[in-house]
């Protein structure tokens, strides 16, 4: 029969893991999610129903949960790493292996002016991510890193027009040179390599990438993530390429004309659907791209 | 026919209102979902279909959006309170009204180590509540305000223990003396009047939780509640009663002798189901309690 | 110091059961999400951390899959039953206990023409829902069952208007004779015993809910929901009192005349916030009422 | 500076059209959420702010409810079709669209014994999707339809296992002869052209999948994955490839033993995280592929 596997991969998604550094007074937190994904010589398991290569989903989640006390669990970028090297180079079927992990944010809770030792509180709604990938053995093997951030909601409440755009027949938009902007920024950054200070790193793009959505006056969202790209770019050369999407949340003024009343642009409704969706690459010039840091992901990173 | 409408309500639900003084340089923000409910002279729609007493949920949301400008959107409670007496004293067919609303809270961009003036990003996953409840006319018009707080997520890493408890045959849990405890909080906290600073007391009630939770030698969520809410209304005398629901979010340490480590009690998993859910009402003594600021709700505080 | 516990509950919630029956070819399947609350002589957890008196969470849950083997778990109402008549008479500080229960329907998939013995699709969105409260010892001993149904997504294309309404100076909403009405109905029947056979009576609501929804030509949603209940209590004598609940899910007639069209009523858009919310009780004038079912919920039944 | 856009796109996100004919005593239903995003001439509109290209997104909502009057909306494929050639063919910056469509499916109310005229309740969980991309003008148009479905909930109660496989130091997991297996697919088929009676084709897939998912005696839910995907491909000649996705939702047998009861694989514990992760690709060994088809999406089909 002319019909075949094409590609496969399996693995375990959602390992909900929380490390807490307890061996000193001040103690230390890393709370992920992680989602493990292998690639290599599986096609028994799909074609026969034979399993005698398949690494079980289970002992990848146990594995997940072995690496965060034996390895540690600092910067996702590392943790995902040494998963990734694990499986490749300790599993012999394993050729390739992607890890997807999700970090939440605590920050401690404020008793007396201080921060508390050993209690935390969520801190904002932003999810920091990281996908790893590793590929074949020993002087073969390659990596790629691609750090992350989602739900990064920001609103910016001037500063923002839009207009002089295509009119066709279907168009009743009118332009406007003041509104409000507001998204949930997805934004992935690819690593040139694996010798960066990650934690460092992550903060200083989202920091980057929020004062450029508050400094840049906006003739776009398609322009603002532009200008927030490039800036990544230019000032972390660590970073190769990075990818944008941002819903653009529309705020809507009301009109408050029929009950006598001026708006004067402060009273908005917040739409939920449809919102516009943009999306952009920034790369460097002379960067080759790398389709492998991107493919055939679990959706969590 | 022995059969009555023994009871109706109806109103209209999550008007997602953001209002910005732009008045200044400064800009402010106030991002409310705001619930409106009406009670009165309405049998008549349900049981003839006859609607001339009825006034549209449409107008209740033109109402929300038009008092966030004519009256201005602070404090949700004063909001709150104003689009209920409006209710309840321009509407002739209205005895009564319930608002609920929850509010989204921003802060502001850092640039240059100061906070932006138009720009702000999401803080924190919790979401402040009130919920007003107005009741009769002139004279005798009575008035509820329930003030609150959810989804505030919280964990403390040691500090919690439970042990010395029930055995039946069917418990298999282990007594524990030193454990992660999380939860998100639900609070709801009654005023005894309207004469508030209302913002100053939402953020002194919060601190009060969040320092007890921290605090507290915890031989069980329950007690912890009871605490939270103790201290509450020992500090706000002008709460007479708060209302405390935790789900208790298990944090299970993991295993990892089969593979030859010692967990140390660092490493967990969270896990999403079954949680633990504890309840828990503190008054005064001397309060007499009042259904109506509870009762036949909308959900949403 | 003047404060006191004025009222508290605990439990497990949402203990995701599935129970299969397997003794015959044609297996059997009931997916169920249940919790348990107790109510008794608990105070001490709280005010002094004594955790004697406290039957675990953790047993609790036990309990649940427990019973779900040894017991059964066939209507929801009995198995609701079961659990809570067990936690009020076999654990001596309990005095009384609510169970909320979620089922999830499955119907078999189709293969040649018939059901399969042992393969389910998932059915419909609704949920199934069951509330049983159990209070007081031996011969004192009370229950309540309240059936119900959530999430029952329907939808009428016409037979809807809504006009002669009350209008203010914050009405702009005009009169329509013929729009389309859609809802996601939740519906919880107080049954007046125990002798009840559920899943039949179950099925029988269900169908009069829908067919009075189709039926009836509504004047308001208002007036569709007292005909659903009334229905209900007319062909249901065990049904004591039934509890509506009905989200106006707004279906916008689109206006396309800047395109040169005619909609002809027939291209909306469906919006999601905000939505009415439409309430009514439907009771026998001779019911007494029975806020024991229905008091502090844990918010799943 | 040597920094690049290297992608972009751009469009409306999730409008919710819903068409209704109503030219007929029978009324019937089309309840879409519609994703339209744009390729072309739009650099400008991102390093300069220039909008003069851009053709609004909220034109593009426009034309999504302007084509369900115009042209209709009946099968998704060839809605998502009409729209993707319009905006290629008649705006000229855009070289290429891409138009993912997810469907809600009704099912008439019974009433009497026979479907209702204008009245439904939402049938099942799962989603129809279709995902179609036109590129290029006049002889050198292309276009790629992937058909697809997702949220299909399925369950089998036996005729699953899982032993044999590989076990390394982190292994605990014992096999297992005997097993619940359950999923909720995700399935994605692209077709080789546009001549395709497209609503017979998603029924007899849909079909086709749920019987090899009852009747293949599973070693594997990876197995069950190729057998599925094999047998689209076999009975539908017009598909090329279809990609299937399917978490392993894990039901855990509960062990009763403590509570002196033998569990007879009957009590199962529904676990939410982490679950397994399964990936398969099938197609024909002709097949050139079409990456074209599946870039670049915005996920939602």
């Amino acid at each position: 029969m002319p019909i075949t596997l094409a590609g496969h991969q399996y693995g375990k998604a959602e390992n909900r893991v929380v490390r807490i550094r307890r061996d000193r007074a001040r103690h230390e937190i890393r709370d992920v999610n992680v989602t493990t994904t292998l690639r290599g010589d599986f096609a028994d398991a799909y074609l026969t129903g034979d399993q005698s290569k398949v690494l079980p989903t289970d002992t990848q989640k146990n594995t997940c949960y072995a690496y965060a006390g034996e390895k540690g669990l600092d910067a996702i970028e590392d943790y995902g790493l040494a998963l990734a090297r694990h499986f490749v180079d300790d599993v012999a079927p394993v050729s390739g292996a992607r890890v997807e992990i999700e970090e939440y944010a605590w920050q401690r809770v404020e008793v007396d002016g201080a921060g508390h030792d050993h209690t935390w509180v969520r801190a904002g709604a932003e999810v920091r991510t990281a996908a790893v990938v590793v590929e074949g053995e020993g002087e073969q093997q390659r990596s790629w890193v691609v750090g992350g951030v989602k739900e990064l909601v920001v609103l910016k409440s001037t500063g923002s027009e839009f207009s002089g755009f295509l009119v066709d027949g279907y168009t009743t938009l009118q332009p406007t040179r003041d509104r409000v902007m507001a998204t949930s920024l997805v934004a992935n950054w690819r690593f040139t390599g694996t010798d960066v200070d990650w934690d460092a790193t992550y903060t200083g793009i989202r920091a980057v990438l929020l004062r450029e959505f508050a400094t840049v006056h906006s003739l776009a969202l398609q322009q603002t993530l532009w200008h927030m790209g490039r800036a990544v770019l230019a000032e972390f050369p660590r970073v190769a390429e990075i990818r944008l999407v941002a819903p653009n949340k529309h705020h809507l003024p009301v009109d408050l004309s029929p009950f006598g009343l001026d708006n004067h642009g402060e009273v908005f409704h917040a739409d939920d659907r449809p919102y516009g969706l943009i999306q952009a690459v920034v790369a460097r010039d002379d960067d080759p791209g790398a389709p492998q840091a991107w493919a055939f992901g679990a959706g969590r990173a």
